[in-house]
């Protein structure tokens, strides 16, 4: 293998894959990033074995020749060294691999000799050619992750919970994601004709919303048996699904209310966040919420061995019973709120045992639940 | 205690003093901020007992009244929760301190209280009225900072080489640091009629480097028994002195050499930092450095396990023998050229096992030392 490269590409490409690889890892192949070469294009696949990252640089991007293949070939080479040397070399690459895997790196005055990975060993990539797929805008994608993946599970002792349950049905999509105390769901309309269901791992999502933040097109979502696939133009994320059956989270939202108040978002979430800081002494982060005067919510959090912390705000609306006292896990609330976009947002409380349900005022598609918690 | 104080100000004070506070401490009440009001000033201190910071709030700053004194006393708060709780306040805090030693934050709508320390067991500051003093302008004694603290030694077996020696005689100001390995001698003239040395935690001076980097004015030194302090306008950092007897270091300047070479400074710093990252992998950090053709220096550091790296620079300069061959610690002389302002850089050979002098061209008063290592 023998190829050119401009330096700053080859520098983005291994920071893309480089997010896939721990050091800390079983397989030593897997500390390595492997780098292929064809005619036209370069490869480049980063991998934990639960995701691959793979990004692909053309010849020419923009009109500009970035990449010039002489030979082409494979070699798997320890991400950390090949990072830290492409980062530090001032000027375009040259990289050439012998028969026994030594990596040559050449630029300017300065040769480096990387030894190599057998690059057959390095794990294959599971086979997407003929599944089935869906297309949406990444911007969409992006926006739902950020409003579901938070929520799952970080226990493994249950894994399903760990994962986000992806669902598709007549043209729907609807995430979900739940560590049994509190839920967000996000549903969207899409056009697709796959009817069926998949828990995602929440880790493999927040890989990808760090990977496709800047994403200004449309995602491709591929199904196969174990593993789902999003692609972007020149840069794919595979994902191991995991395996069981997820809770049927629908029933778990209450269609009735004994209490329902609407707030500014922003002015909530400053207060929740003031809460928090006392509330972190409490085994279950607690913030109680009392209605008071008609219309006004209380804050509050009280730690006996630091002192208090109380607040008022003004409710923007109120219907029906006017008292109500509960306390909260304060960072799922913080958490919920943060992912709302809506200026405003309405709570709606059963009996003081019941979830609590949080809704951006405007936006059916979108819903929290969380559970209260026991104070005495 | 009763005050109502600006916001910004506020903050920013409790963020300097708690630079010096730590949470791991045997002595609960260095957890917290001291808190004094006086007619026409706050005063905030911090400290973990090595090191004290002060810092000073006036009433009036630029003909803007910041800070109102309803009520003078002094109160001893946890940093972590007064600092957290003031940060997240919207606007102007008014606070009362009780009896109790219970400190009430209010701002806006929000109320907080908070449980003090008995500020009677605050620790006092040593006394500096009658100490001798000396100025010196703060952009010089950060530079000063910055060309030496980095070279003392980490490790507490010997203690005196964990401080910096600041040495005053007439006239002449000159600051050493050591770990034995290599080290780092900065002198400058200043106006002073003070005697004497003294050994300064590097730590105490890595800290004041970081609180008083944008200061403009002038800082006085003040000179106690055990204690040195150095003032700025509204901002003070006390430091416990080393005691003990810090090694002649003047001796250890090598008078002859071999071979002299200069060269760029910022081009050998990019090599030695390339050169470095195989260099990690051995115990002393070996980079080796080699003259070949008269006028190339070949910079190169090698690992069996991951491979090499190689790279040479033109020498702008050389005199005395043609030939060399020495290993060095990447890291210490990386270090050394990063304080280096100056274009070009001059470094000086003896025999193979005799310290390395390293000094910028054109400048008399500072200069580095490393030992090299042994390679077989």
């Amino acid at each position: 293998m023998e190829f050119k490269i401009k330096h700053e590409f080859f520098n983005n490409a291994i920071s893309n894959v480089s997010k896939a690889v721990s050091s800390k890892t079983p397989f030593p192949i897997l500390t390595g990033i492997k780098v292929a070469a064809e005619e036209d294009c370069l490869t480049l696949t980063g991998s934990n074995s639960d995701i691959f990252i793979e990004k692909i640089i053309p010849a020419v991007i923009d009109g500009v020749k970035v990449l010039e293949v002489f030979e082409s070939g494979n070699a798997v080479i320890t991400a950390k060294f090949l990072s830290e040397i492409v980062k530090k070399m001032p000027s375009d690459i040259h990289i050439k691999v012998d028969e026994e895997q030594h990596m040559t790196i050449t630029s300017d005055d300065i040769l480096t000799n990387l030894n190599g990975f057998p690059s057959e060993e390095y794990p294959k990539l599971p086979q997407m050619e003929h599944a089935e797929h869906i297309k949406i805008p990444a911007i969409k994608l992006m926006e739902i992750i950020k409003q579901t993946a938070f929520a799952a599970s970080k226990n493994e002792s249950r894994p399903v919970l760990t994962g986000v349950h992806m669902s598709f049905k007549e043209n729907r999509f609807s995430c979900a994601a739940t560590n049994s105390h509190r839920l967000a769901l996000r549903e969207t309309e899409i056009d697709c004709n796959i009817t069926g269901s998949f828990i995602v791992p929440g880790s493999s999502l927040n890989q990808l919303a760090k990977l496709m933040n800047h994403e200004a097109g449309v995602i491709h979502i591929f199904l196969t048996d174990s593993y789902i696939v999003f692609k972007a133009e020149t840069i794919l994320l595979y994902s191991r699904l995991i395996e069981g059956r997820y809770p049927n989270v629908s029933g778990l939202i209450p269609q009735e209310a004994t209490t329902v108040i609407t707030l500014n978002t922003n002015q909530l979430l400053n207060g929740i966040d003031r809460a928090t800081l006392f509330a972190g002494e409490w085994k279950n982060n607690n913030v109680h919420l009392e209605v008071k005067e008609d219309s006004k919510l209380r804050i509050s959090s009280n730690s006996s061995a630091i002192g208090y912390i109380e607040e008022t705000q003004k409710i923007n609306d109120i219907s029906g019973e006017k008292e109500l006292s509960i306390s909260l896990d304060g960072t799922f609330l913080m958490e919920a709120l943060k992912t709302i976009q809506e200026d405003e947002v309405r709570l709606s409380f059963g009996s003081s045992m019941r979830p609590v349900l949080i809704k951006p005022v405007g936006n059916d598609f979108y819903l929290h639940l969380i559970s209260p918690v026991r104070t005495n």
